[in-house]
């Protein structure tokens, strides 16, 4: 038997003293949120989940995905906790310049929003010593225990303060390290659908609606999906240099972090929406999160599905400034030479060459361009998968 | 016998001392570059054009356009002097903020690049008096001379200075009051094809490949179009109170101005830029301007133009702050109770209406809405025409 | 015997659904709330006051001295009706453009805050024509009734929606058309204080503590000073014209409004809020609202007060691009061909001139200058009195 | 027997064609120009000296010591060669948002200008181990190649081109990486004169005329005082490790970079820039580089000297929106528990706290705050010294 809640959490104060406020949507399975949950690992348990959407500004699409599924979780059976947090970020998804909204970086201080999580190598080892012996439930209990009080401290016991950014992204983050499955839902500028995946979660890959996977290797760079599984990873790579072999992905170390790019940002498309959020299930039927429902099964889509190690994933930066007609389309390989955008420049015209052709030396598949065509020198154009391969 | 010659005008200058230059193409018409054409009104002299795009620097298609104009024009007969002005304004063209353009209005004063032309209808009365018995050449030579005079003062007697856009607006209307046609590109934000167009004029709208004409009246608000058009028709309105009687479009008093909307903004698209070129030159052969090339015979396409008038054209303002799925096609009558657009405010998802439809009283033909799915309640999210009629 | 109230306005929403709210504060006079009282004009009965701050988002000081206001009127004798509205506008004052407020126009269409008032002059001249009979107190309320019925038709009748700015500031005008006396408080760029006031009540201005006035014509402009006072010059005008004849400023016509800008924006400063409340209470006293308390007389200060027409305040733009070391002193006057500033161009070093003296053809008294040492051709520089007085 | 020369380098491209230039001043030293100079580390050859300005937009005060330092330059001796760019990123000091400069970062990417520059850690131990018995003038000579050669490839053969801010960097890295002494000219927001130095350069800093010095690690952080000495100073580690041992500081590894942080940011002062300009001389002839004129012995001012080491370096955020009056003054101690500031919460007034005191729990100096009284819960308000000292 599940229970729904919403809560709303406060995140933010702006000059005025208006309060910005997060809300939340819970679903809280009896057998998931019993206490004695974390100490029993068994099979027929399923795996917490965390969804947010719209920490970036700009990026909507996924408050609609998440709508939807909250649509379609009414006449699912669910197995286990899940918790889901549209407009995570009301900073930046209020922040309009222009018509558009500004919604990457904090517009003070220039810093990705997405780059803000927390995670602390140092302790990592440490707890691997001191758990060396200890069963694996309570190693995923204390260590659990650890990550949350790491958020606490910062959240609570910090005289100098946080900025606006940390604020927002520790109060996030200390509801995903409470869950084993972990869905940042993003958007590219003009993009075509992508998901970060983890190197060792490559499996699950498949059971998206994607049809473009990154594999990423086990670096923190402050974004969630990182600040999420990349503690864990760190943490079996811990015990395996002390002589503790467990496997990345189960047990105890069960936790898969996905950022899901569902398109290009500025858009909200609730039809688009419920197919992204029957993708979204799916996965999760397949984690044993939820049962088929009497109108859907869950299933994956037949699709090719490629996919490049993130070390291959490149951007162009225009060489020059200049109006841009973007040609390659999405997720069709492009040959070598062939032209992946143009660059108009009328100044040229009638004493230079108005019209300059871009192209790579290899062949790639386009994922996503810029969103606008005035580009200057330097600007990111295009980025594209290299070295690509089917799942 | 044409010339084509290419020029740069300085329009500006940035903080560092960068000099912001405009390009100007040109061909001259050995005919109507003689210094006794305007004293000659004869139905064989063609009119005279300007063509200038990208003055708000968002609206960048114009400037492929006038690339695919200077393409076809190198194979027609041309009659008359065009101008051809891409990237207008480079002050705007070049603003980005965050990763779109900020075209719309001067960054630091928030005024409107294309309300900044001049007019001063204090000189119209005096000028019909004191050409009341007037030739109609002398008249229209001399109106012009007034004109320029008139710009040429502010722009170089003025020991207070003048504002980074007037300076910008002044030296582009100084070549528009040479022309007898004048022609300014600009796009919607997400938009369909449309043309503002005199009323007087309107026997020409069905002349481009618009599908949507706004007629507008006689009000100087400073655009570009209206201050090449309503000079004339104040003046014509001017000898006709005092016994004097020309008709606003022909003769002396033959001077057409459109702003072309040219579809949305951000984006290049050279294919899409050949057609509209088409289209210009569809009606500038009408106007004896260019011939039939042997490859294009530049006739206008069959479709239906539906027309309104600009009191008719209404923009409705969002009644909450949320996020929007635009649902109203461009071009197609939408039913009044229709949804036009529904807002989606996951906040009150579980104990409100997270969805919310939005309606017209009345049929409308949805026209362009805003170009970002966030919103503030009260932002700009669609323009209609009501009470339109087909051309 | 007073009341004070607190109550909050509910004025915008954001894209997430975050609701913006502006705080009134009110003191109610028992006599000026009395029913019967607009029906009596006895010089016994004080006139009302509405007093707001913070319409352009980085003009905050306003804030600071209704603060200090409220803190002072806690110990007066208040006899009428004060309302006081900080944070008028919270959209423009909680929105950020990198470390600064962008806060003179709406963001997403450039619109300056303080133009989008109301003020409709057709209803003038039929509204005299009907009571050009009537008593002098029915006049001053039917008129009262009457603007306050287009804002209200305004705000809650109009399917088509409004504007995010026209939102707030009707509802921000309905209660400042309840008063008889309206203070908008902003400042300028980098700025001396300075007051705009209407040229009939140039007496008042030497109540303030504030040494620059400028007296303003009866023109509608849209600001929040004009759209009070100017319909009842209009109506005080349009009963003159059928041969009855009122004093402006005096009787049901005893209406003031002013701009007080109150020095440079972007910064508070509680000590000077201090002061600035206590010129404001001088100019209070002087109208009858509060009397002197134990520790304030609230006489104002001796100073020379400079003044000026509208039309002689001039701007100064700069006629090149550059970084400008800003030499005048506000308040002092500067004599022709004196230095006002100086524009450094680094670029023109070794081959040209680095350094560009700005001076002016006539003596002026420098008001205000530009916040950025960086600025563009066209930049307005500063802004100065010619032609100016003393009160 | 110096010379003098101007040049322009091009640094960027915008979407119009319009192309951005740095102008750079050279003082060439006939000795130091000499191929054979760094083959010989005589102690009478002076070192040479790379100074730009305006890497940030807003941050322009530097480009007016430049224009000072040139000025008094004329009238020296120079034993070296010295490089002098003002507007060093174009980009930026041009792009104004509203009326102010929004330089810090890239407005498209929010990426920090000075967080762009080059360093390779990777190459030093190698160079280490392949230079072990060179000669010292044989490691200075090939290690600087090896870093323009490293710099080299990144501009001239990259396929997939570079972010805008690199192309910059690396064309201002390239010249300052022929230069013995770096000084990156900066300004905080609202700022004391603050001096970032190496900790190993610490005697250095008291021949600046600046009161507060910042001693920083050998830490690259992407700037350009850590670009250029970082290296040398990991180079001298690497040789230590290897077994042989220079002094950081001296013989080849005479390298000191200083980002000299001139006040506050958005102003030019040219009086103030003369002094500023004076400083930088006193600390150029006491190495040596210039030699006093008859005007100015160029010697350091007497003052107290404070400093502190980067980690106690701290900056405290604001623990809720609202408007800040900014009370406490740079450069004078604050004792434990002092207000720093006080933040006006209007909408609290009447029922709740409408000011806040901000302290801190220790003494510090203040060295800068916020730009503008207007923040969010989060932003900075002030930087301060903690456990500071005198030099």
């Amino acid at each position: 038997m599940n229970t729904f809640e919403k809560s709303v959490m406060h995140v933010g104060e702006m000059a005025s003293g208006a309060k910005l406020t997060v809300p939340i949507y819970r679903y809280h399975s009896e057998e998931n949120s019993n206490p004695n949950r974390s100490q029993n690992l068994s099979p027929n348990l399923s795996p917490n989940v965390y969804i947010q959407a719209n920490m970036h500004g700009a990026e909507v699409q996924g408050n609609a995905v998440i709508f939807q599924l909250l649509e379609l979780l009414k006449n699912c059976q669910i197995n286990a906790n899940i918790t889901l947090v549209p407009y995570a970020n009301p900073v930046a998804c209020n922040h309009k310049n222009g018509e558009y909204t500004l919604g990457r970086f904090d517009p003070i201080t220039g810093v990705n929003w997405n780059r803000m999580y927390h995670f602390d190598q140092a302790v990592i080892a440490p707890f691997a010593e001191q758990h060396l012996d200890s069963a694996e439930e309570e190693i995923k209990t204390s260590f659990q225990q650890l990550l949350l009080a790491q958020i606490e401290q910062k959240l609570d016991h910090n005289s100098w303060g946080l900025t606006t950014g940390e604020r927002i992204a520790y109060q996030l983050q200390a509801m995903a390290h409470q869950a084993d499955i972990v869905l940042d839902l993003h958007t590219g500028p003009i993009s075509s659908k992508h998901l970060y995946c983890p190197e060792y979660a490559k499996a699950s890959a498949s059971y998206f609606d994607i049809p473009h996977t990154l594999l990423i290797p086990n670096d923190f760079d402050g974004a969630l999906d990182e600040a999420t599984f990349c503690p864990w990873w760190d943490l079996q790579q811990a015990f395996s240099d002390v002589g503790r072999n467990f496997t990345m992905g189960e047990g105890a170390f069960a936790k898969e972090s996905f950022t899901v790019e569902l398109g290009s940002q500025e858009q909200i498309d609730l039809a688009a929406a419920h197919q992204d959020a029957l993708g979204i299930l799916s996965y999760l039927k397949h984690k044993g999160v939820v049962e088929s429902s009497d109108e859907h099964d869950f299933s994956p889509q037949a699709m090719t599905r490629y996919a490049c190690y993130l070390k291959d994933y490149r951007a162009l930066y225009s060489p020059m400034g200049g109006m841009v007609d973007y040609l390659a389309e999405f997720g069709i390989p492009l040959a070598a030479g062939e032209p992946l955008a143009r660059i108009l420049r009328m100044d040229n015209y009638g004493d230079g060459d108005p019209i300059h052709n871009i192209t790579l030396n290899d062949e790639a598949l386009p994922i996503l361009h810029f969103a606008s065509a005035s580009v200057n020198q330097g600007t990111e154009l295009y980025k594209v998968f290299t070295n690509y391969f089917t799942l």
